[in-house]
């Protein structure tokens, strides 16, 4: 006996790596292009560092109180964390507590079987159709609760409104967790439909649309009495994930969402043109919603595009999995970084002998 | 059956209230009085907001490296969390995986029994003996793990290193973690025995000796193997729980330890004459090495002082709970608002008739 044998076991996610090279294109993990609002910066250099030495509101309550208006919820329905993935573990320790399996989709977020592992639940892995699409039909089963991110990752197919519904009316006996780290590229959202199903959980993330990766918020909404379950399981685990500062600068963000919504609408006019360049050159180009594409070409390798990028200095995400080892995951950066990340390709398949349009 | 039968059932732990009233002294949940070092101002104030897009560094490796330094260890005997509460919830989770229950005294942080109950563990509380100290013996029986803090809180009481090795030396098959939130206002770190033991983990917080309440950092020392497993765990749960600022200004702190220091000097000078004088007013004192005292008046009732204290605008802490509930738990100020408490209590005692030298 020894104290190894009391180690839980777990197989760790695998984030995306953060590389230091020169003159670096870094299209790996989905960061905004674009630095966050001038309030935040306004706020971030006239912070008083004696508020330091005191505990910060423990449920970021001002910060919670504007997310609320934001989308016209009450207080008591939004529910903070520190990034969307502190949100996610929670939640699955909150709502996830059933004998079945928890269900989510084959090809999705890397992080929702770590997670399962990581307490001890049991999962089933939905397949989707050969075209990435998700089957609601699929969900129909027995479960202890439902995830799914929408937009997709890595795919970045949305699905609809009405979709989601009939998933949520197939299991009223389950949370369903919609994750929505990527709605705001051009996604309709699904918290309207909080108001008509007790069983949803949306969760949203700072780091994207807000390009606030560096600073750590999730978000999460539902109906009250969910809400309030998630917040005793984080007054469990941990009273003051969001550090005061952290609380400021979301504000200025959320008080100055415009400015978010004008980034947004940038990356999407980049990425639609993009999605129109790499089909012009070959590319199978499911039509995402995220702020990435998620392309694969027929007539070259995968693993072997992603080492050339890299070579190159352009960093883009590349999993050796089944199903989806020929694609590659390319964050929407500047339209100069992807001028060049074009020029490149179109080069390298020339070299390739591949035949574009 | 509903989405409510799979909700995991917790108590949550209950934080010390952070009451806003006009001219208050909050001397309840154990802040430092004084700011962190000058270099931390500096460094906040100077960041570029762009940073914050892209994801911090996910184990903090700078800072982790300037603690290893700060602590004569290896880069990978440091483990970094969103504050100790953080690190003390993933080293349950990654380190009491036994069939037998943990082990910490009754007396102690009231967070440990709310981890436990969150991630399903048993546990056995250990009685302290009845002028509060830990009778090591009492930790020589089976169990999945033990944890207490030391000084232990809330009686501020110190064990001496002898006493730690022995427990370290009765329990090799299991993990031994020593909680250090208050170690700097006067005991001697445990640091020194990772060396000798690789069944002990230390945890210490910026929170309390560094003024960092605010901004959530927490640190766990031990073996390089524990350590990455306690990593494999916190990659399981948040890839990133430290943020990109907290990074840079706690870099700036542990670079700028003698600040730390310095006013931890003045917060012993002002805790030592505060125990002399609450001794003549006839308050029992325990020999606390913590930035509070923990104290109770054999003629005056605990809650009846805590509720006079609180109508002054002097909040301290007081739990309504047995062997405990004639007992107030007081944090070290400033020496002025420890001079208005002194004040006030020698008025109230001397109105409630109670004998004092």
């Amino acid at each position: 006996m020894s104290w190894k044998d009391k180690l839980r076991q777990v197989e760790p996610y695998v984030a995306g790596e953060q590389p230091k090279l020169e003159n670096m294109i870094k299209l790996n993990t989905n960061e905004n292009p674009y630095g966050p609002s001038e309030h935040v910066k306004t706020v971030l250099n006239s912070i008083d560092t004696d508020h330091i030495r005191l505990y910060p509101n423990s449920d970021a309550d001002e910060l919670r109180h504007a997310l609320a208006v934001y989308h016209g919820l009450d207080d008591d329905q939004v529910f903070l964390g520190n990034g969307s993935d502190e949100v996610l573990a929670l939640s699955f320790l909150t709502f996830f507590n059933g004998d079945d399996p928890v269900l989510f989709p084959n090809i999705s977020y890397s992080f929702y079987p770590v997670y399962c592992d990581l307490f001890k639940m049991s999962y089933r892995q939905v397949l989707l159709n050969e075209d990435f699409t998700i089957n609601i039909n699929d969900f129909h089963q027995s479960n202890s609760g439902i995830i799914f991110p929408n937009p997709n990752a890595p795919t970045g197919l949305l699905l609809s409104l009405d979709a989601i519904e009939q998933i949520l009316k197939n299991n009223q006996d389950s949370m369903v967790i919609v994750d929505e780290a990527y709605i705001d590229f051009g996604g309709q959202t699904c918290v309207s439909l909080i108001r008509k199903f007790e069983n949803l959980i949306v969760i949203q993330t700072f780091s994207k649309s807000r390009s606030f990766a560096g600073a750590r918020l999730g978000v999460a909404l539902g109906n009250k009495e969910a809400i309030a379950h998630l917040y005793d399981v984080k007054n469990s685990f941990n009273s003051y994930p969001i550090d005061y500062i952290t609380q400021q600068i979301a504000l200025a963000s959320v008080l100055d969402s415009q400015d978010m919504k004008e980034k947004c609408q940038r990356i999407i006019r980049t990425r639609e043109r993009v999605k129109v360049q790499l089909k012009d050159l070959g590319f199978i180009v499911p039509d995402s919603y995220a702020n990435f594409v998620f392309v694969s070409h027929p007539q070259i390798d995968g693993q072997q595009l992603f080492l050339a990028l890299r070579k190159a200095g352009i960093i883009v995400r590349h999993w050796q999995q089944p199903l989806i080892d020929q694609y590659l995951r390319i964050t929407i950066g500047t339209d100069e970084q992807m001028d060049r990340l074009i020029a490149f390709i179109s080069q390298y398949l020339k070299e390739q002998g591949a035949v574009t349009k």
